[in-house]
C-alpha cells in the first residue's frame, strides 16, 4: 500500500485526482504500478487500477490475472470493480472507502452480485486515513484555487 | 452499426468475440472504430467500446466526450457502461442485448443507479438479428472446435 500511496501522490503533483495501485504476482512479486492519468493521458478510463491491471497483463502476457493482488488507494469505481472481474483478479486490497464513487462496497457492489461470475477477496480500509488524507487535501487545494481564481476574474 | 458490425466480424475472424464499436462526433464524422481484443493485446479490458472511447478521446485529446455517440453491436458490460458515464458520451446506440453479461438494460444497470452523475440516451437493438447471429455463430463455433478436440484427446 505505501508504494500504491507514493504513486498517488505523484498524481496529485500533476493534477490528476491522487490514487494509486499496484499489481503483486502471487509470489508477491510487484507487476505494476500506476496511478491516475485521466487528464494528462486525455483518457476517461485512465484510472489507476485499470493502467496497473493492464500493465500487469501485458508482463504476464494474459488477459487473467488469476491469484494476483491489486492494491488500490481508493475503493474502485464501478468500471474498475467490473475490470477486476474480467482480469480475475484474486485479492483486492483497497485504502479509502468511496460511498459517492464506490462500485465494490457502495453503489451497484459489482462484486456481490448475483451475475459476477469471478469473486475476489476484498480487504478494505487498509491505510484508510493515509489515502483519504491525500483525496481530501487535493479537492480542498482545487477548491482553495478555484476561490482565488473567482477572486481575480 | 454497419461499420461496427464489419469491425464484429473482424473479431471473429482473429478469434475474439465478434464485437465492434464506432465513436461518432456531434457532427456524425467516425472518430473512432474497434473490435474486441481481449485475447490478442493480452487485455481483459479491451473491450470494442472501451478502446473505440479511449481513441476518440485521443482524437479530441479531451477525456470526454460530450455530444458523441457511441456504437456498439452488444450491450455494453458493467465496466463499459460505467466508462460510458465517465467519457461523458451523450448517445449510447446498441445491437444485441446481453443479458447474463449487459450493464445498461440489465444486471446493475449502471445508466439507471441514482448514484449515475451522467444519463446518455440509450438506444438498443438496432441491427440486433445480424448483431447477435455473429455472436450465436461464433460461440457456435467455439463449441464444434470444443467437441472435435475432445474427440482427438
Amino acid at each position: 500500500m505505501q508504494i500504491a500511496l507514493q504513486a498517488a501522490r505523484e498524481a496529485a503533483s500533476c493534477g490528476e485526482v491522487p490514487v494509486g495501485a499496484v499489481v503483486l504476482a502471487p509470489d508477491g512479486r510487484v507487476l505494476a504500478v500506476a496511478r491516475n492519468h485521466v487528464e494528462g493521458a486525455h483518457d476517461a478510463s485512465a484510472h489507476a487500477e485499470l493502467l496497473a491491471m493492464r500493465e500487469a497483463a501485458a508482463c504476464l502476457r494474459s488477459p487473467r490475472l488469476t491469484d494476483c493482488t491489486l492494491v488500490v488507494t481508493l475503493e474502485p469505481c464501478p468500471m474498475c470493480a467490473a475490470a477486476i472481474v474480467h482480469f480475475r483478479i484474486g485479492r483486492v486490497v483497497f485504502g479509502a472507502y468511496d460511498p459517492k464513487g464506490g462500485g465494490v462496497e457502495h453503489g451497484p457492489r459489482i462484486l456481490e452480485r448475483p451475475s459476477c461470475l469471478h469473486r475476489p477477496e476484498v480487504i478494505g480500509g487498509v491505510c484508510e486515513r493515509e489515502a483519504s488524507a491525500l483525496l481530501k487535501d487535493f479537492f480542498r487545494g482545487l477548491r482553495t484555487a478555484g476561490r482565488s481564481n473567482n477572486g481575480q476574474d
